[in-house]
């Protein structure tokens, strides 16, 4: 290894080193040089339609493989980025965001550049990024440079959220010392305190045993901070039943007999519902109760006969163990946990309910409504391993009732929840599969109202050659908000596009896509009876599915009215 | 009028009293209540594709109207919006940005609230928008609702700059008195103080007699503080040469005799940086002396020969008097000045130079360059109070080669640059013309890179039935970027799009779009020579235009290296 390398090598390679292929992002004056390295790093550039879909491509990206990056441009650039990466930061998916910025030198004298507000202050965009951000670093400084890399990269990764480095334009080839790259950067947690832990291990195993009828509430977190696979082994050896809330879903394998659907407070099928609060003893993993995550704040679960486990701290009953991290504490109690001793009720052990919902598959009418479509193609079309990505709108709400087969990885913004975020991060997770395995099927749904927000990010799936099957809902507006308020407001409405010429336009070429157009649950089943000629084609396909204007699935109905009662609620 | 009005009413009605008519946004449900009340105050919803969009339609908006509105939603839609409105902060536009927020109560308990960052933290996204606002009001006391308002809107006019106003969703139905809009909200301007300001008239005055070739010298501020009539006056009565910038293209009228051209430091052409480097006085009036709009700061003319006015303060020689605003300033000279003794030397009486290029025009090639089409379109196609949206790249600073017909207004975006501005802004300069003057035609010019970034918003020009001529300079990609760095990089490419199927993809209908694809000078030509038929064509018209990868106007070429330059140099 040659002694010295610039700064912009040295970070691109630690993104390498982390599992990065593929970065995202758009061109801008200010960050040229620095894209000029990424080949050397064996880096692919992306180059996005604009920074608000590179930032949700860079999730979906850092959803699939762990972590991503996304490169803007100071000022314009960075700024349009921002609400995708709060997106990230609020929902906890780890992106390095490298913004370039003015060389240090203009930036000392204050010169009045563009993509500035044309008051000197070099600082304010930097500033408006804190608060999304795990980490903010400054390249400024070659001596520390690569330090500040490590540390904000070590941060991304364990706080699972965004980090921001600023890298400014005389900075970009400096060279510094390569030999830190000889050692890997340290991804360890923080190591819980042993006594502490060795408590919370005893108080945990004493309500585990008393209890009759525990069950496992996995949530987001279990995802975000890498315990899914503990979470499994606590599955099979407790044979404990395990629920799942809507931003856990797909973290437990709904094969498993153990699984018992999805809790949403008062939102919940009403056999979940039951089942859950039912219980004397919640083993909560990962919990992120937000409104859309938990009905609306009905968990009617106890506090005192919950165990919490999150990513940095621990709460058994009442009492909470700061800076005990869960993924120890599952491990250590995987390992000592005597799993003779844990007992169920019968109703518990019973099997999960099927999900298809008979009485829509028996209703008269041939609509796709979403009662039927959910459950139904759980049942007759997704596959193992599918990667679903599921819209802010009726299409998050609907997924809920769809039953996974094992392997799916669901992707959705159900606590950011902004419209249009699906298209991007489809694109990153597209790209992500293909680098990892491209043998797993990219399914996006989407509605069209969110599409009209980021539907141009379609052509930087084309460019790159992936080839997901969108399936655009055209239900003739923002349905999601129809059900929150404004039924038939004009301002809900939404400008009808010619949706079987979006791939055309943005130069999908003859012969490498496929447009369909589906009305009738008879004509679903039929695309769905192409088997593999659509469902593995080997070509971008966009199926435009009509379904009912005010027709939204049961948990959306239910949330929207909620939300509305909310908003209004005055303090008098 | 009733004695008592909704917060939200009477902040609509406030809109309606300072000119908006139509208000730009997308819908969100923390703002969807207050949607509701916008027909009760005779404003129309535009409904945008996205925030960002929506942000830069209502910039476009209000550089032809005065002011304009926007609303959002909380966190995910004013995030999405900041880079539109950190531009019309820096390019000094009055945005009026109103979001939707949680309801107070929500946000006192800290509820984990969609659309949050899952923290607790309701004044994060507010912050963010702190430092890119002239005032920041959030409605959550009835008692002074209305005195913010009307503080937010007045600072909003004044300063020509955005202001933030946070509107909470148990706020926007509680009632507030109505009497307040029994008296307009005072847009006056502070008075400057008497003595200092006769100070400065004494000491300006001497300095105009003294001069024997002054020249007046108009910037951005002039547009956007409203001395454009003052700066005409001033040149008519003192027939002194007057010259524009990138900035303020179009604010000087260019068939005027006295227009001498477009000053941008070593970057002007050689006649143009002759006849104001000569001059022995230069009158500054609103200047914005940012990189792109001063050659690189490369102005060659002298601190103590120039009197400087602006919005808030006056500068004379070396001498500054703050607070001493030029609008009164140049009301009173031009009250005061003897005319009589103002000399000008006979170079500077000279008329302008056309501006077709000659050379152009006779060399050889039928491609369509930028030497050739922006004079050639200055000569042959524009007419008197066109509307003319150039995007930042190739084009806004192709228009600097072109001489404007009377009367047009022209918008770009030269100091925030940001890809992607002109789309939305031209839809919002559309729908403004369409309310205040139908008969001026809106002209968009637009490279293809810059138009993947924000084309979407197309729909909604097709939605309103707006009819702008838009020209889609098909280059192959960021032409701007490769003039800085990077001319043959792959990041500078993007993905070809089927540009004569957009109108139709966003919903045109048949008979009510056309579609051109040029790609030599004669079919240029023949373009104009259909007259109405194109010209006034009462349909949406989309012009792709076949120019040269690697071709760019002088003033980017030379703008780009020394931008590369810049951002290289080292600090060692």
């Amino acid at each position: 290894m040659a002694d010295e390398i610039t700064i912009v090598l040295y970070l691109f390679k630690r993104l390498h080193e982390l599992g990065i292929r593929s970065v995202h992002g758009v061109p801008g004056d200010y960050n040229l040089v620095a894209l000029d390295s990424l080949p050397d790093a064996g880096l692919n550039w992306v180059g996005n339609c604009n920074e608000l879909n590179a930032g949700y491509a860079a999730d979906g990206y850092a959803r699939i493989k762990g972590l991503s990056a996304l490169i803007t441009t100071f000022g314009v650039g960075e700024l349009s980025a921002l609400a995708a990466v709060a997106g990230s930061y609020s929902e906890r998916v780890p992106v390095v965001h490298i913004v370039g910025v003015p060389s240090t030198i203009s930036q000392k004298s204050g010169a009045l550049l563009h993509h500035t507000l044309g008051n000197g202050d070099f600082s304010v965009f930097a500033n408006m990024s804190r608060h999304i951000s795990e980490v903010l670093v400054t390249l400024n400084d070659p001596t520390i440079a690569a330090r500040d890399i490590d540390r904000a990269l070590r941060a991304c990764y364990t706080s699972a959220r965004p980090v921001y480095i600023a890298l400014p334009t005389d900075m970009v080839l400096r060279k510094i010392p390569a030999k830190g790259l000889e050692t890997p950067i340290d991804l360890s947690l923080p190591v819980n305190d042993v006594e502490t832990e060795a408590d919370v291990i005893e108080s945990a195993t004493k309500m585990i045993y008393a209890a009759k009828n525990a069950i496992i509430l996995v949530d987001a977190c279990a995802i975000r901070h890498r315990v899914v696979d503990e979470v499994h082994d606590l599955i099979d050896k407790s044979q404990l039943p395990a629920f799942a809330t809507p931003m856990s879903k797909g973290a437990i394998d709904e094969t498993c007999s153990r699984f018992g659907g999805v809790y949403i407070g008062d939102v919940s099928r009403p056999d979940v519902k039951q089942a859950v609060e039912s219980s004397d003893l919640v083993l909560s993993i990962g919990a992120l109760k937000s409104d859309f995550n938990s009905g609306g704040f009905t968990y009617r679960t106890s506090t005192k006969n919950t165990i919490e486990f999150h990513s940095d701290h621990t709460k058994i009953g009442y009492a909470t163990y700061p800076c005990i991290g869960m993924k120890s504490v599952l491990q250590k109690l995987l390992a000592n946990l005597d799993f003779n001793k844990i007992r169920h009720t019968e109703s518990a052990k019973a099997n999960p309910p099927e999900l298809v919902n008979e009485e829509a598959e028996k209703s008269a009418g041939n609509e796709v409504t979403h009662s039927w479509f959910w459950p139904h193609i759980g049942k007759n079309w997704l596959q193992e391993n599918d990667v679903i990505i599921t819209e802010t709108g009726t299409a998050n709400f609907g997924i809920l009732e769809t039953r996974f087969p094992k392997g799916v990885t669901a992707i959705s913004q159900v606590l950011w929840g902004s419209i249009g975020y699906s298209v991007g991060a489809a694109q990153g997770a597209a790209l992500a599969v293909k680098e990892c395995d491209p043998s797993r099927r990219v399914i996006l749904i989407v509605g069209d109202g969110s599409f009209q927000l980021t539907g141009n990010e379609v052509s930087t799936m084309i460019r790159h050659g992936l080839k997901p099957i969108i399936v655009l809902i055209n239900n003739d507006g923002y349905t999601i908000e129809r059900m929150i308020h404004g039924e038939d407001a004009t301002y809900n409405d939404i400008q009808p596009w010619k949706h079987t010429k979006i791939l055309e336009t943005f130069g999908a070429k003859e012969g490498e896509y496929k447009n369909y157009v589906v009305k009738t649950r008879e004509e679903v089943d039929e695309l769905f009876r192409k088997g593999n000629e659509f469902s593995k084609a080997d070509k971008i396909q966009l199926v435009e599915l009509f379904m009912p204007k005010l027709d939204a699935p049961r948990a959306l109905k239910i949330t929207g009215k909620m939300s509305e009662k909310l908003n209004a609620k005055m303090d008098m």
